[in-house]
């Protein structure tokens, strides 16, 4: 264990154990559910969403994915040419016939601290368990994610998106690895933006991490990082959202806990069934916000439907 | 070459490549342009597009992909755990506290004929030239698509879905090889359904094709297959579609042609700048159109960020 | 479990699990040892093999490894180019001077019915426990075969190699899969070869399997299929060979037992410590054999030198 | 282009491209040979090479293959279990009946700076054309090598070999980059070591590159770096090699010519035939020779039956 963050508003370990264990939504959506929070996404949710279309404009909320090895990966990203374009105009006709057009494979991590990514509610677990009880062993090398994976939101993630700018509010670049998110940023930002984050949104937390990364270039996984803090996990509970999305990998380093290592990660994905967007990129999302001065929008995410995946590399669309 | 199918409509090869000479878009949106057609989506056409959400529902256009070795893929998918949740309840504290949840590597050749996917600019070229003069020799082996690539759609594509369901026109549940879509058809399909194709639609055409794969089972990539003939071209063209998806490798086999394998990719992505989604599923799509009488909805994808790529699975989301 | 053969001679479970049990070489070579059996393959056993050459043919044990999709595998062998020599005839100097020669990406998963290939001791468990008690878990997801791996092989396999080829002695070009290689085989098998194996030897059993194949093509890894029969095991160990190669997986299916499925494999890893090769060509080795009339020769296998990984593709190199 | 090196006995451009043209053994095995110099590997050289094993001692010539990102590195090599052994122990039966034993997909470009392999003649061209006036457009990104491919070694490597340990005879731990090894070397050592090369040897040459790796550390591939200068080919030629291994990537860098890359592998792999080792491993080689005063010995390598491609990793082994 690292030495502890000593700033107000910090839970104990027992604390944060116990809103797992009291505080916790397993058996909320029925004994069999998988979806979690996502059930708080409804139809009329989806045409609140689309009413906020006001100007056309959308807007990434992913980082390219590129091959290069960068301290903060531990995967490389493939791309291989199945075929390429070259020598299309020198080939004899009976070669150029037989070509099928320029291809390639693509292969990658998609877990980790670079690739913009949404975590099934398969990706973690917590003494053996995964959200709503279920064994983390139906995880497995052979099969995959037989329960929990991506799959479950094959039609689709559409709901009212909200971005809180915390570094905005803070009046910074990017807040330092020392001075997480805490629900204090949160209840500010909401202030500070005249919005109000509502049951079955998609929570957009952004801390300027990516735009450090993109200004400092990137640093090795195991430096420390930010996130919004554990501290946050029962905010995110009462407002009643249905994802989190930021432009952090989700858990702040070093660890403060001695038994919990990842403890936002298990908050979200474990206890309350919320399932999380790692590595968004919030800077263009960001600049248009504050341009029109509206931080709510349509949010469309189309994760791919990978077969007992336990998440999906992804590239929201912000839809102002 | 096959033999050539014998009905009216059909264009010589002549026809085809004085359509290529005549009948492109090249330098309509300027000399240095990559995006094609994607120029007539617009800020209006993406209002216009979330304003048809009346029922909040989504969804998918998408095939699940699966490492499934079938007769009709080239490449198998692959899906290699790099952790698992296996014997997480008997790790001991230390191992525990070492592991970064359940992750996957993920691995693809996603054009082919059965996975959903967006086809860029690049992956096509005629004559050695791809859209607007640029030469194929471009799309490297080592560097991948240097032009043309699906970064260009990095922002989102956000349109009017139209959907012409011409498997239902017809009356069958999917069409037959030697009976592929006809621009006869799509004009039917717009009178039945009492929709009319315009500038900077996302044009979804389903045959039944993936209707068939279901029911029967998946076939060599090798054999005769359906598609929009070359012929619906001009159709495209005086329409002004964005992008043109459909359940089929959006070219019919056997090809017809001496001197054109593959003639719709080759009208579409490289002369008039049309995007292609190929293998989509329209199944959910059709029904819930069906449902509500309605063929017209928003589409959104999000293509993956990838770098010099020559396009990218995807999900389409359509919302109703 | 599938219907028992019924024929003189196969063990009964009970005696299998007697012989994991009473006759395994835990313990034999140390408590510590990873190597097993590899231990009887001493300086003087090499040198006893490179006396054997005589003739200086070499003749390969292994079969081609391609990229074919046959129903005898389950994951595609990749090949992609990184780069190709297309368009070197045309490029302009300064891109002809930055490439570097024609390259490629090969991946495979190297076990399974088709690769020749080496497996480490790490590849089998029996009751949770690898050879000479160590826990299975340690072979994790992760971080590999943390134990039992190749790496021990980085040296290089090198002896006398033995082959006993049943089929000729049977008088078949394949022996059927209901009747697997039995001790009195390879008794039969010595006769008449004139060859005794000793203590040390690496012992090549050829079946036809590979014959087969290539003369009816490949069958799903599900039909029944032929292999030395685990009541051949104790004749192994009496015998002290070090690494056991057929041109079979090793084998038979159906499986026979309730509770043990691949007995000879878990004879042979887990208990044993004899090394295996799945999968040899025996083809070109029993042709030049028979031509001697000479059934053993020096044997040479590089295993790549892979870090913490379960066995090695391989080409075993027959040296007359 | 960098600047030339300043010392006696580098040839000029036009001196190499004239051994290029002129001393080439194009044609010397035959129009349709693409075997090059392993023509020379007779089994007279098989049984001269067996004949001086003596004391059964075997030694790896390859670097250990690891998925580290060091900084000499452009592709990743891949390890992904596909089943590992963890949850063994407590596995249900059906689950442990089920399971077919610890395995992985391992992945890898084994042509860089890292990896032990063999260049076949594919991998290099000159001018548009590889050994014997191939076209280099044989190479494709869909087919692979389609001639000169590794293929051809399937039976087998096995020669004398010899090694010239620069580094001892000149005394120093590993040659510095702007002193690459010279045709003078190559006769210093050979006197030094009490050994002549000949026609059909495998010649393994030392620079002690290896060594600065594991004492320094890696350095980025594009860093200056140690090889056989281009001048030692008319050497090499001379004393009719099969293959040429060495510690390095077999060229120095920078490159000291305006319009030849890779010089070396040029004159190998292009123009002599002879095939390459890159980066072997000749640490305990040199140690086992030194300590025995004998530099010559049995060299056997199998290369993977790889098709249609322009190398493989492999793991020579010098038996003693």
């Amino acid at each position: 264990m690292e030495d502890a963050m000593a700033f107000a508003g910090v839970p104990t370990e027992a604390e944060v154990l116990a809103w797992y264990r009291d505080e916790n939504n397993w058996g909320r959506w029925g004994q069999q559910d998988q979806l979690g929070a996502l059930n708080l996404i409804t139809t009329a949710k989806r045409t609140q969403a689309a009413a906020l279309v006001q100007t056309g404009e959308t807007v990434s909320c992913a980082r390219p994915i590129t091959t290069d090895m960068t301290p903060d990966i531990t995967h490389q990203v493939q791309r291989f040419m199945v075929d390429s374009g070259e020598a299309r105009d020198t080939d004899p006709l009976e070669r150029r016939n037989s070509r099928r057009g320029a291809a390639e494979f693509i292969g990658m991590v998609f877990h980790g601290q670079t690739i913009t990514h949404i975590d099934a509610l398969s990706h973690y677990s917590y003494d053996g368990l995964m959200y709503n009880g279920v064994p983390a062993g139906v995880v497995t090398s052979r099969e995959g994610a037989q329960s929990h994976a991506i799959d479950l939101t094959a039609q689709g993630l559409v709901s009212r998106g909200v971005l809180l700018d915390i570094a905005k509010v803070r009046g910074v670049d990017w807040l330092p690895p020392d001075a997480p998110v805490m629900p204090e940023d949160l209840d500010a930002a909401e202030r500070d933006h005249g919005v109000t984050v509502q049951e079955g949104d998609i929570l957009l937390v952004r801390t300027g991490n990516y735009r450090r990364r993109l200004v400092d270039g990137p640093v090795p996984g195991t430096e420390p990082s930010v996130a919004c803090h554990v501290a946050c996990a029962p905010w995110f509970k009462e407002r009643g959202i249905a994802m989190l999305g930021t432009d952090t990998s989700n858990d702040i380093r070093p660890n403060q806990y001695e038994n919990i290592v990842s403890p936002l990660h298990i908050s979200c994905l474990v206890y309350l069934g919320v399932w999380l967007i790692d590595n968004a990129n919030l800077e263009d999302v960001a600049e248009v916000a504050a341009r029109h001065g509206r931080y709510e929008f349509m949010l469309s995410i189309g994760a791919l439907r990978l077969r007992n995946v336990t998440g999906s590399p992804v590239n929201p669309i912000a839809i102002f």
